[in-house]
């Protein structure tokens, strides 16, 4: 199911790499017809868990950009809150699913028949998502209800949704922490009158990737219908769950823009683009517009007053960016010994950092001929050593680096004595002055 | 393995719960005499890794902070930047193992007789972590070496730092596109001449969970010694995937604060302790100080010139911060109810969101008796009603709420028409006049 080493398209720096294949993975799981990693589906729920994310605060003008953005970007499903949640909840329903958007909108209400009705009310809604806490933890603590109270609420909901000619999921919530025959009855109930997705929910973000594979996969053989994941990030493994689960026969993901939510959110959906792309490149590529992604994120970010987070997969400002010399020298050479995604896919650029002390003459090299400036290897190699040299001492801007490549340019074969950066202390000086061996310098 | 449903200690919000023990969870994977969740250790790689995240210069002074914090924190090896990367490198090198930490200090150098050489001059050094490219992409584009070439290299390396006395490791680099027979054909030829561990690297990223636990389980089959592993996180599964590699037998794992390093980074310190507390409390807590962590992430934060992603594990600003009615009333009542994670583990406190559109009347309850205000459940209710109802129409400071809060708890039983907050516009009033329906503010 993996396919690494895809071959990567031309980079954007200017250099061109031959296509090639790389033998088969042997690691690779193979390929398994439980998988669903080549045809999955996103329930998109900015709108949804998104506004439970504490900085939320979405205007309905807000609420229309988000929804349209995910619509072109070529989300399956966008998921609303509860129009019971409040009146203009309600009024913002209604607005979405009147603007003739192509996703298929849900909205998310509790196992009542109340919510059901007032959701059911809504002209050009798509489908319900059913919800109830199955934990003892919830039942004990939340609802207060027990399973038969569970079970009856739910079927008498899913035939009036059905009734309405509306889809329908059934999930639990806290999905790990629930009896797993409670589960596996209800589940199986549901899916006898007809629901159309069961859903299991890792409300607190406890389930680790292979209790998600296992659980689906039970779930797999007791259901016939679809099955909906929904992964909390607390302990950091909300996209990895939501690959094992497609792996073991989930069809829906739960996805919100930068992953906000309740407390620290849920699988992001950049994050699993990142993840998916890797496993099904050619699906991944012909669904959803990558190029889109990083507007989106920065609408989202942009509404909520949040950064987008230093190291979010693929837009985060250094996800391509390749710093240490062995590294720059080999994603000169080719792309792809250091980058199993292509910044291309997502219309970004790769970028070879050359201003520090872990740089190396290849990096040099390679901006010096950007700057249309030529010299032996050996000059680059001494020029490598200045950079390195002063990046020892002091942090470098690109400007600083720039310069002393310009000015040890413009000393070659000068008996001028050049300095190669502006302001220097004497001790900076003569650090500088003093000569590097040559081979520290080449080999890192 | 996993332990969910630990009963969590007294909330911070001066709540007081009942200590409580759930049913074992019947997903959790059976416990493994493979599995090393319960005893794992940490290879921490902020002065190393995180020294080739593109905003990263680290000079001696904040080496040294880090270094002292991290040996505080309790990690069990501290890796720095190879001595061989430039003459500041090397000084600083001397400098840490020179402070008498606890924690073992390793440099990770390439598979290189120069670079041995070096590190094995440096007194006070534990160990070399020795590194070398085996997939087809990093031999035909890095390094230029074959299979042969790096065999010999690796045991005339390893042979000479055990002649010297100190810990050797041996590890590949982007395991999972290397050839497995040639993987496990190194890794057992090392084993036999008596490397202390063996490494497998996700360098690009690409790893998946299920892909690395078959990996490792079956290197464990193989090789005798310890075994660590380092995860790049570019498909976002660099927490889970360590998690995994402990399940199949790993070892070690690698981590840097805040997960820094090349691209967008690799397993982070707070992530992988997020996931590993889960698993089991007792050994987390018994061996890290993990109410040191968020000076620790402040500490590199400001060092790198970054901001501390809002979705953080643990200490991102809201990943104990409850908003939506429903997951307010059951925190209240039980914090294990939304909670895997206890914020009083790392010296952290929760809050309970109440000033939004989606709150509930309990939140608001529990707001009026921090505030010193009672009231009937009736009057919270209506209470609630003219928050939810504001809310719905501008986005509420702390200040609003519990100026609506109060006003409203003075207007009872009076006849005045007390306005609940100041610079409302006319159909802001309206607005809230309107009698909303009890009923949808006190079940959400």
């Amino acid at each position: 199911m993996i396919a690494p080493a895809e071959p990567l398209q031309n980079g954007q720096n200017g250099t061109s790499h031959e296509a090639q294949r790389a033998p088969r993975n042997p690691y690779a799981p193979v390929d398994d017809f439980l998988s669903n990693v080549n045809r999955f589906k996103i329930i998109e729920s900015t709108l949804r868990e998104g506004e439970q994310f504490a900085n939320a605060f979405f205007d309905t003008e807000t609420k229309i950009k988000i929804a349209r953005a995910l619509d072109d970007f070529g989300v399956d499903y966008i998921e609303l809150t509860s129009p019971a949640a409040s009146e203009q909840s309600r009024l913002d329903c209604e607005k979405i699913c009147s603007l003739g958007l192509r996703a298929k909108i849900l909205t998310h209400v509790r196992c009542h028949m109340d919510d059901a009705r007032m959701a059911c009310a809504i002209p050009g809604l798509s489908g319900l998502d059913i919800v109830i806490g199955t934990s003892s933890q919830l039942q004990q603590h939340s609802h207060g209800k027990d399973m038969d109270y569970i079970r009856r609420s739910a079927v008498e909901v899913i035939e009036y949704v059905k009734s309405q000619g509306l889809e329908v999921r059934f999930s639990s919530e806290d999905s790990f922490r629930s009896n797993l025959v409670d589960l596996l009855t209800i589940y199986s109930q549901v899916d006898k009158i007809g629901v159309n997705r069961v859903g299991i929910a890792d409300t607190v973000g406890c389930a680790s990737p292979r209790q998600v594979y296992d659980l689906v996969r039970t779930l797999r053989g007791v259901v016939s219908c679809d099955i909906e994941c929904h992964f909390h990030d607390d302990t950091g493994c909300a996209t990895a769950n939501a690959f094992c689960a497609l792996e073991a026969g989930a069809t829906h993901v739960d996805t919100s823009v930068l992953g906000i939510g309740e407390r620290n959110g849920i699988t992001p959906l950049g994050g699993l683009m990142a993840r998916m792309i890797v496993a099904d490149r050619d699906y991944v590529k012909s669904k959803y517009r990558l190029e889109k992604l990083k507007d989106i994120e920065n609408l989202v970010a942009s509404a909520v007053e949040i950064n987008v987070p230093f190291n979010n997969p693929i837009t985060g400002f250094c996800a391509f960016t390749h710093k240490a010399g062995i590294h720059a020298k080999a994603i000169l050479n080719n792309p792809s010994t250091y980058e199993i995604l292509n910044p291309s896919d997502f219309g970004l650029s790769r970028y070879v950092h050359f201003a520090s002390r872990l740089t190396g003459w290849n990096a040099i090299k390679s901006r010096c001929e950007q700057l249309g400036l030529h010299m032996t290897d050996a000059e680059y190699k001494q020029c490598t050593a200045k950079v390195k040299a002063l990046a020892d001492i002091r942090r470098l801007t690109l400007d600083d680096t720039d310069a002393i490549i310009r000015n040890f340019h413009k000393s070659i074969g000068s008996n001028d004595d050049v300095p190669l950066v502006d302001g220097l202390t004497e001790g900076e000086k003569r650090t500088l002055e003093a000569d590097m061996p040559a081979e520290a310098t080449s080999i890192v």
